[in-house]
């Protein structure tokens, strides 16, 4: 399964004459899912040529503009365009109703279906689940309701060892049942152990999208081990006590994350127009956890 | 007085990687005046080293996303930057409306006022009159409720004739009565002509944005001679029909219009998605009206 993340837009609120507001497509096969879709996000999807249209999935995080203000003008853009697919909104219900208002003002029908999911910011809950991954919510603390989101990838059973297995001529339910972990129990009463027919399945890729929070340890639980975590690093860690009245985080603290959560690779983006140079943000991260790096706009991180 | 025009975006509805939706900046003397606000405005703002706060005016001709779909943002980053100065947006109604629904769903608050004014599309009207200039609005023929915006330089009577008048020694009232075009009557009886004491006003200067409208010829009384005439151009005329259906004009309509109305000078903008040179439509555009340009983004037109 390929797993290929593309950042759109690594600023916080207020954007700067090279750095868009946050939006990010998530490549997991053949699926092209939105992650949030700031103002201008249509114009970085043409500039880094991602086709509007094949977009399946978008995820909005929360309802501050620097996160959903590209959402209306996209819409009309993939209807233009001749969309005509449903396409699958999970978002917070207040954005459901301020896009049909303002549809409806704007005298603008489109072409496609528009299929909104209400997220719920209560406590963690899958949302999404296809043959090849699950999406789940996650609550975070900022000073509205606001989502992380899950991506894992299903790992389906234990992989069959072919050269163990096939001699003994099984049907499909017993090959199922070894898949499931159970043993074999042959027509002569025998049994050979799981063990011994399969082998251990690949591990499930996990990306977690975490944005507009708090310095928060009650994520790493639900973090743990993932793959790959983008966590939001607004501020430097000079400015931590400016991080906390505005509900976000410092580079400094989203490594500490990585770091307990032990990911395999942290991004940090979300950044405030104050930084131009964002290496000092980069820097501060790696202090704490090495394998850290900036959601750089245009650049892929192919991950499998 | 000095005119200058800048352009921030000249796409229609779609952008293209290298094109924006709807934004200009008129400067008359030191007041910055924002007419649209498509998608991105911001951050063009920034690209063409247009400071956000320096802007007084807001202009949005109507509730089709691609010209006001910036403002949101815009403001947040006015209120984020700092801004206390009042904010007057001359607006459909609907889209006070619907800021302010965003805001509140948002937890937006601004730190400074906006001052809505609600346009109305059945007849020309004044909307704005400071000092220096007046802004007349005048409804356009789109599909929904469309409005255009004249611009145009007060000019405060005649110019008094120094050397002819100032050995007479006028007081403050003769003086005003010249200007206001009236004789001089001597306390000796005699009566010297207006003429011989004064000099014609300078030409007032005039600018026109007539955006999103289909083929007008009604507009012409209203924008005869002006010096500038900006004028939407989404096609070029192969697809006229499409343009009359889509309630826009083609690149030669615009040329005619400029060239009926006698203007000084034509900007067409506006462009459809599909022209990915744009020479082709100002070659049509001149060859019924020369002294015709493109809107090119980041150009300024030094007027005078």
């Amino acid at each position: 399964m390929s797993f290929e993340l593309t950042i759109l837009g690594n600023s916080s609120s207020t954007p700067t004459s090279r750095r868009h507001p946050s939006a990010q497509v998530l490549k997991i096969n053949n699926d092209f899912i939105l992650i949030d879709c700031g103002e201008g996000t249509q114009n970085q999807m043409l500039r880094y040529k991602v086709s509007h249209n094949k977009i399946r999935y978008i995820f909005i995080s929360h309802m501050h503009g620097d996160h959903f203000l590209g959402l209306p003008g996209l819409l009309c853009t993939m209807s233009v365009q001749g969309r005509i697919d449903d396409l699958d909104i999970y978002c917070p219900e207040e954005l459901e109703f301020l896009i049909n208002l303002q549809f409806s003002l704007s005298d603008v029908q489109l072409k496609f279906k528009v299929v909104y999911h209400k997220l719920q910011f209560d406590a963690p809950k899958e949302i999404l689940a296809t043959r090849d991954y699950t999406v789940t919510s996650l609550p975070l603390k900022h000073r509205i309701n606001c989502a992380g989101f899950l991506f894992s990838e299903r790992v389906y059973g234990r992989k069959i060892n072919k050269q163990e297995a096939d001699p003994l001529n099984l049907n499909q339910a017993e090959y199922e049942n070894l898949r499931n972990g159970g043993d074999y129990k042959g027509k002569d009463g025998k049994t050979i152990p799981n063990a011994k027919l399969t082998f251990d399945p690949r591990k499930s890729f996990k990306y977690a999208y975490i944005t507009d929070t708090l310095y928060d340890e009650e994520l790493l639980p639900h973090i743990e081990r993932f793959d790959l975590l983008y966590h939001e690093a607004t501020f430097a860690h000079d400015m931590v006590d400016r991080a906390k009245t505005t509900f976000h985080c410092t580079a400094l603290q989203a490594g500490k994350i990585a770091s307990r959560a032990k990911v395999g690779k942290l991004i940090i983006g979300h950044f405030s127009a104050r930084y131009q140079n964002l290496e000092e943000l980069l820097e501060e991260a790696k202090d704490v956890f090495p394998r850290s790096d900036i959601a750089e706009e245009g650049k892929t991180f192919k991950m499998r």
